[in-house]
């Protein structure tokens, strides 16, 4: 995998069919990629323009699960999931031959590595509860100190009027006041460029998944390290999937 | 809603696209159904023959929309998702203006109020990582003593052989005998017909999550309670879903 | 037990001394019961007039128990125990061949099927610990979101002025703002009456549990589920009980 | 409290009615009081002869209570609740002005000071549930390797054949084998005197919860620390309890 | 142990450099311990002033060490680790023969005796996460209620000027009226002279670790049970340590 | 940091004094690490030749500091400690400016994006509940199927033998068939040569924790993240260390 030249494709997925949060986490995931990583963003052609709730993450887990088949078919290293609810991820894995992380995941991995507490901040307070149990299934409840959501939805971040970036920087900045956390993870995939600058101004770590996600997947591959195929993450049992499911159709995954 | 001749209609969605399944299941489900009770089964047209890992599941989960968004156009008076991983089960609540019930979410329930411990006999093994998720987000995982599965696939129990119910059996007879439980729960909705005369064979409650199902629901709504729609629950968010998830656009939900 | 007319009877037990409090339930438990369901409203004619502390529910225990032996001899088919704390349950369950509910536990797993955190509305604040305790016992400690009490007596909600359920309705408005709560459950017998105007004042869910625990007795009692006998919950040892507790002497319990 | 000549007078409450158990531990209980602590050993007049489930627990929580009030109002400086499933305990703090330690707890607090890990051997399977509610109510649930029951009833221990003394040492020398414990906690009142010479034998800390309740009362009295008085742990609030319970009427408790 | 005339050594470690600390906490001990204990107090003769925080209890988990190797060689009965992070206490349990109590745990496990919920008042806001941290390893994080400091370094308590002792007062009386404790836990050794006044003051128990300390190991001691030697707490694997570390060579230890 | 040509710096602290286990380790970290990055394998000059216990841990914590010290005086750009207990974690936290990484954690974390459950294979049975309380303190204790150990000591591992290789190859096959789980984390460093050959032979991820911290390390360092300073990570309050300490003491940490 990494012989004389390393390099290293990964498929950054944004769950949601905007293509101007596509590029936006793109670009950010190649400041932080090393030198031969190379990005591959997309975003599935249908399904919905934000994620925002349960019934948005099940949409949102199609078009991860179509990309992922698709990244595969081109032999991508790996396989991003650039939604903070990390929509699909066991489902991801089943489907993947390569390392597949959640940039909720990601972050928050990273932010107990740097800080005994962390906070959350972001979009919708209905998108709370999916934070909440993320943090539970990764095991990482007693970590977070607190959850904020600045109330804005999630294209408020692409609407070019900065005032959804304001209100993440007010929730920071009164997160690390209030909740005695030491690290802040931003809770959306459209956060991914406030993390630098937010952690040169507040002075303690603020965690972008993006980014994070990158460099795991980067890790992984480096360690020739992928998906378990024993057990309940083996390759899906293929079954004829009909009609608009045909697409994800799993012949021949295992070879 | 019950006023002189009380009438309820039940939707029962079978998330895979086994007709013999669904048939089974909605037997089981008029069996148990009050009298004033019609169960309308459905299953998607299209999609998985059966659900077995977190794969199926994610594409279960659309088919158990695209049924919760027509049983909401036709009225029906709650909805029951008949696969034990209880696939969409959040996102369906936020559809449905109705309550919606998960069959394994139903059987747990209704295990705890019979005994202080209960087993789980499901099918395949790599479905037993669902299960586990399930008693974990449900709050049930200290309840639970011991998962069984009996290594044969979901549609085992349509072939006619009456191996897998012979093998389901088994495993309830030792798991009583083993797991200090005193009741079973079945993890699978293809067992339905198998509860009633397993709890007569072996004298504890062995408990089938469709007739639970059925049941919860149908106290819901004498209660007149359905799904909170206060928080994030509340419809989703009305946005435009493109392509083959048109279908799912969900305009004037709120009406 | 459900053939041709199905009926069924259901014992109420409110493990205090009061009759008016008693008659509220009734009331409320026969305005959800099915048609062929008769309540049979009733409570000890010794005890305390009102259970607000552990020293309470342990003497409550004693009624309910005496309770459950009288229902069983005249062949009851379910049991509610009608307090909050629900004193005696696992006790009962040992005594009992039918199925024995709680109103707390009845309300707060009906509570979790219909919003992802739910609110309790209590009396006094010293009765917050054992509801704390329910919500780790049964599994919903994750689920509650925030206990509140009015800071009345419990028979102040008797008392024909209004002011507690004012009280209660006031803490019901205020936790619905301030919790993040999709539903609110009632954190007291005497509150049966105030569940469905609250509901559809708040327009979230309200829980009654006696209600609640009503229509679970007809769910069990249709899939002819009872409690274990396998284990823990099996008929209590038999033994001769002396003095005062001669009345709950258990022979034949098995017959 | 101690001032020139210490003296102290705690009551060991036996919750069942075998005097020849009640006996057993005063003997327990004398040998490892400090030389000016008094045992006042009592058991209920009235109640059950064993206590092995949850209704001989609500049984034997009535003849606590009713112990502590006598006690209370002959001015012990302890309480005891010597059975392991500590019945009655919140209730009787409630009612108590001094301490009051139930065994079970008395003897889990003591082995997670002295092992990371402890295992409990006890009578009847069916207690192992109550057992295991206890190590989950005070915190120990992961200090707690195994449970292990030697099959025979309570009153076997009385019985002078040996058999259960022989089968309790049998469990203790596998539990040390198997569980990984470096402590095993005896879990009824009854195996009181065997745990000495099983610590001596077994080279690892076998602790009985009736020496270890002695302990810990005289060492709270020691410090003039008792029951908190603030919250829900107060004195009962002063009600008119009728018929047989009349003999705790709790009148000028604060006095 | 304790044959005629009872006579018990404890070895009292302030595992921080203060003379002054050492001598507080050596009064207060006194004042608690049984006629026939004596106080062996000391403190490391090297290491840190104070301990507040992660670093601080790294050094003086050295300290400790290095005080029950020497307090073992003089044969003392109990140990007992007088800082309210309980620094090293399983390494010290392994190198220990007799008991060895940390004065958080000793603290932590009395309240949860004396109240269903406790709160916890300590010195500098950086020193919160060692508590909980505590509370988790103990089992107690659903005792305790909340966590205060006072935001003064551990030193104020010695510097005359009372002013800490006052800021604890007020903290404590805040922590009675808001969180619904009925119990406090003093945070740090050096408040152990504040104890027994607060307690009156305030109507319920406050509770100092070193004097609690004192108390279990009399109580552990009087049962002739000892730390566990079977297991991870047995004694250190003998090998030879090097450099500054060669006093802390345990040849022998098992003779 | 990460300007023209990326070069990184990373600490390899083995906190015991073993020279050959440290060059194992180092020769594992340098086949992993990104063509840029240097690793600068150290390991304390006094100490214990092993880590096999509390008490050794102890010990380590004090090399592991030392050695960060003198790391951050040369300005590292991390520190990997490479003690599976990852002994003095969060006191070195305190110290660092750079990122601190424990191998248990790297593989623990990395091991979670895997598969659903790992296993974990160690050396001597006495270190297993630090590995427990390990996985209890990340939050990954739901997420490890069982704990294995292999019975050897540390050292056995560099005998030459192949014995002790040839044990942890036989725990991770069985691992692999009886646990269900889809990942193995090898429990000690002296382990870390073995992970790749095991993974290929295995067919599911052998992860070891020296080959991860380097790549977490990588990771953190190229996102610009380090240790949170804010809080109880801050740097240690200035104080003077006395004795065998001085060494450790802090002065301009900040600057």
């Amino acid at each position: 995998m990494s012989t004389s030249s390393p390099s290293l494709c990964i498929q950054l997925i944004n769950p949601n069919t905007s293509f101007a949060m596509t590029e936006l986490m793109a670009v950010t995931a190649r400041q932080v990629a090393a030198s031969g990583t190379e990005i591959l963003a997309v975003c599935p052609s249908e399904g919905a323009p934000s994620i925002e709730g349960h019934f948005d993450e099940a949409i949102a887990a199609m078009g991860v699960l179509q990309q992922v088949k698709a990244g595969r078919d081109v032999g991508v290293d790996g396989h991003i999931i650039a939604c903070f609810g990390d929509p699909g991820l066991l489902a991801a894995r089943e489907l993947a031959r390569a390392p597949v992380v959640g940039i909720a995941e990601a972050a928050m991995h990273m932010a107990t590595m740097l800080a005994t507490q962390f906070s959350i901040v972001t979009t919708l307070p209905r998108t709370l509860v999916i934070a909440r149990h993320l943090l539970h299934q990764y095991g990482f409840e007693r970590h977070c100190a607190a959850l904020h959501a600045i109330d804005l939805p999630v294209l408020s971040l692409e609407d070019g009027s900065g005032l959804a970036q304001q209100k993440v920087r007010e929730q920071c900045i009164a997160a690390k006041r209030s909740d005695g956390s030491g690290a802040i993870v931003l809770g959306c995939g459209g956060m991914a460029d406030l993390a630098h600058e937010l952690t040169l101004e507040l002075g303690i770590p603020v965690i972008d998944g993006v980014s994070a996600a990158v460099k795991m997947i980067e890790a992984l591959a480096a360690l020739r390290l992928t998906t378990s195929k024993h057990g309940d993450l083996d390759y899906p049992i293929e079954k004829t999937l009909s009609g608009r499911f045909k697409g994800l159709n799993t012949r021949d995954l295992n070879v």
